[in-house]
């Protein structure tokens, strides 16, 4: 567990995402499956709306390897919750992203985690592939240091 | 099918809701599943907002007893539609909610259809139960007349 | 509403479906939203199955255009239910499925819907095209006389 | 990345669990996301089929405080994958599981990761709380020592 949690100030990307009625479960609380759909919202948003990969023509496409999540506190419909985005790691192939989600008017995250992408080429989706020059400069305006006694991830 | 689709013009409560990357399917559009999750969290948004209706204590539950959704054109991630709420049918024990999904500037449905409740005793989920009053007030704000030549539902 | 509920005798094509745990919503029931992600689930199954359609390289693609499911009675995680297939229209472009959901043990349906497919060219996902005439003889096994007193869908 | 991927014989509880159409994304594949709702349905089958807990009346219940996944090979509906759930680390008051995917007819995991469960007393759902003894032994049968070698999970 980190020693601190993460607050907004940690992450440079933000996106509102309302809940679902669907997204509680039996007990009332959003589902912790969900979460992952918020994460990979949030991905696809900054990717997008960089401007750096056409999802649907690019030559290369992210392909998530790994991802996580711990749950600090419950969220529940109706509430909408601000997802942040940073990025943890700009490899040559991959980018790891990491992610937090807060609730309206909190300053500390009630959940983080990470995803991770590698680039593979799209005709085979297996062969690591370097990041595009456009989505290497996208991603680098999203960077955090974790290494000056910050907030490391999982690994 | 309907002679005319139905406009914004047509509904009386709106709630704006972001697509979610996992909306989309292998087709690049909404699933036909995803419209029925929105269609739920617009009426538990108005059931809660109207304060007739505590979800957690109220003595009776809306049980949901009929879905309908008709798909005129797609929608794809990363959109954010609007969806449009009215009372088709304001029954003793149930009401007939219709519904219409929008795309973003566009004022005609990609989507319509209805959903229906019937009011239960919280005890057994069976028991169908008159609408509370406060409920019956909120939802005959909403109550559109579809008998003058309009664009009637499924049945 | 149908005079008689749907029985198993009344479809052509099953596949069991064991629920999720997030199938589940705060009433401690399948969520309604979750009904369709069997129907269509059972409908490419059904597809994928007959041989008549390749999913990826098909020159047709079946577009849904309506879906409609009558609750009957609640299923709950962890439930495995049985759904039911069959053909209540075979049209020149289109094909009208009729779904059902059966609890285990259960000869009465749970649930009952349909799901009305038009085949479009896979290039513009716009313009009705004839089904491949593979994809009509594999249906038409699965046609369901309903016009004998039988039980009508919702239109 | 663990050094070698995990296989059937390192598990200890399994469970079919078919794809939905749904599940799959743009890409064809299962969504990452759709793991999860895999992972928390063969916990949530584990702890009802043991008879340990009662999801309705038990005095406690299991938060989910963290998962993670790591994503060897893709998956697609309409396989049916085989989830494995062994226990990792069975403490006072939490349990982690280990969980992985794998492919009709595979030996090594397509997917792994783990899920933490605290119990917490049902009635604030903060307050963590000592396991229930039959828990503790039902989770006992499935634990796994990791420590010879073995492949350590994420932290």
């Amino acid at each position: 567990m980190p020693k601190t949690l993460p607050s907004r100030a940690d992450y440079r990307f933000f996106l509102e995402i309302p809940t679902r009625w669907m997204d509680n479960d039996v007990y009332r609380h959003v589902n912790n499956v969900t979460y992952y759909s918020w994460f990979d919202t949030i991905v696809a948003r900054f990717l997008l709306g960089s401007g750096a990969i056409d999802m649907r023509a690019s030559p290369v496409v992210g392909v998530v390897v790994e991802t996580m999540c711990r749950y600090h506190a419950p969220v529940a419909f109706p509430e909408t919750v601000t997802a942040g985005l940073r990025v943890e790691r700009l490899g040559n192939t991959s980018i790891r992203y990491g992610i937090a989600i807060f609730r309206e008017q909190e300053e500390i995250a009630s959940a983080e985690g990470h995803f991770v992408h590698v680039y593979v080429d799209r005709a085979t989706l297996m062969r690591p592939t370097p990041l595009p020059e456009a989505l290497r400069q996208a991603a680098a305006a999203l960077v955090v240091d974790l290494t000056d006694g910050g907030r490391p991830g999982a690994d």
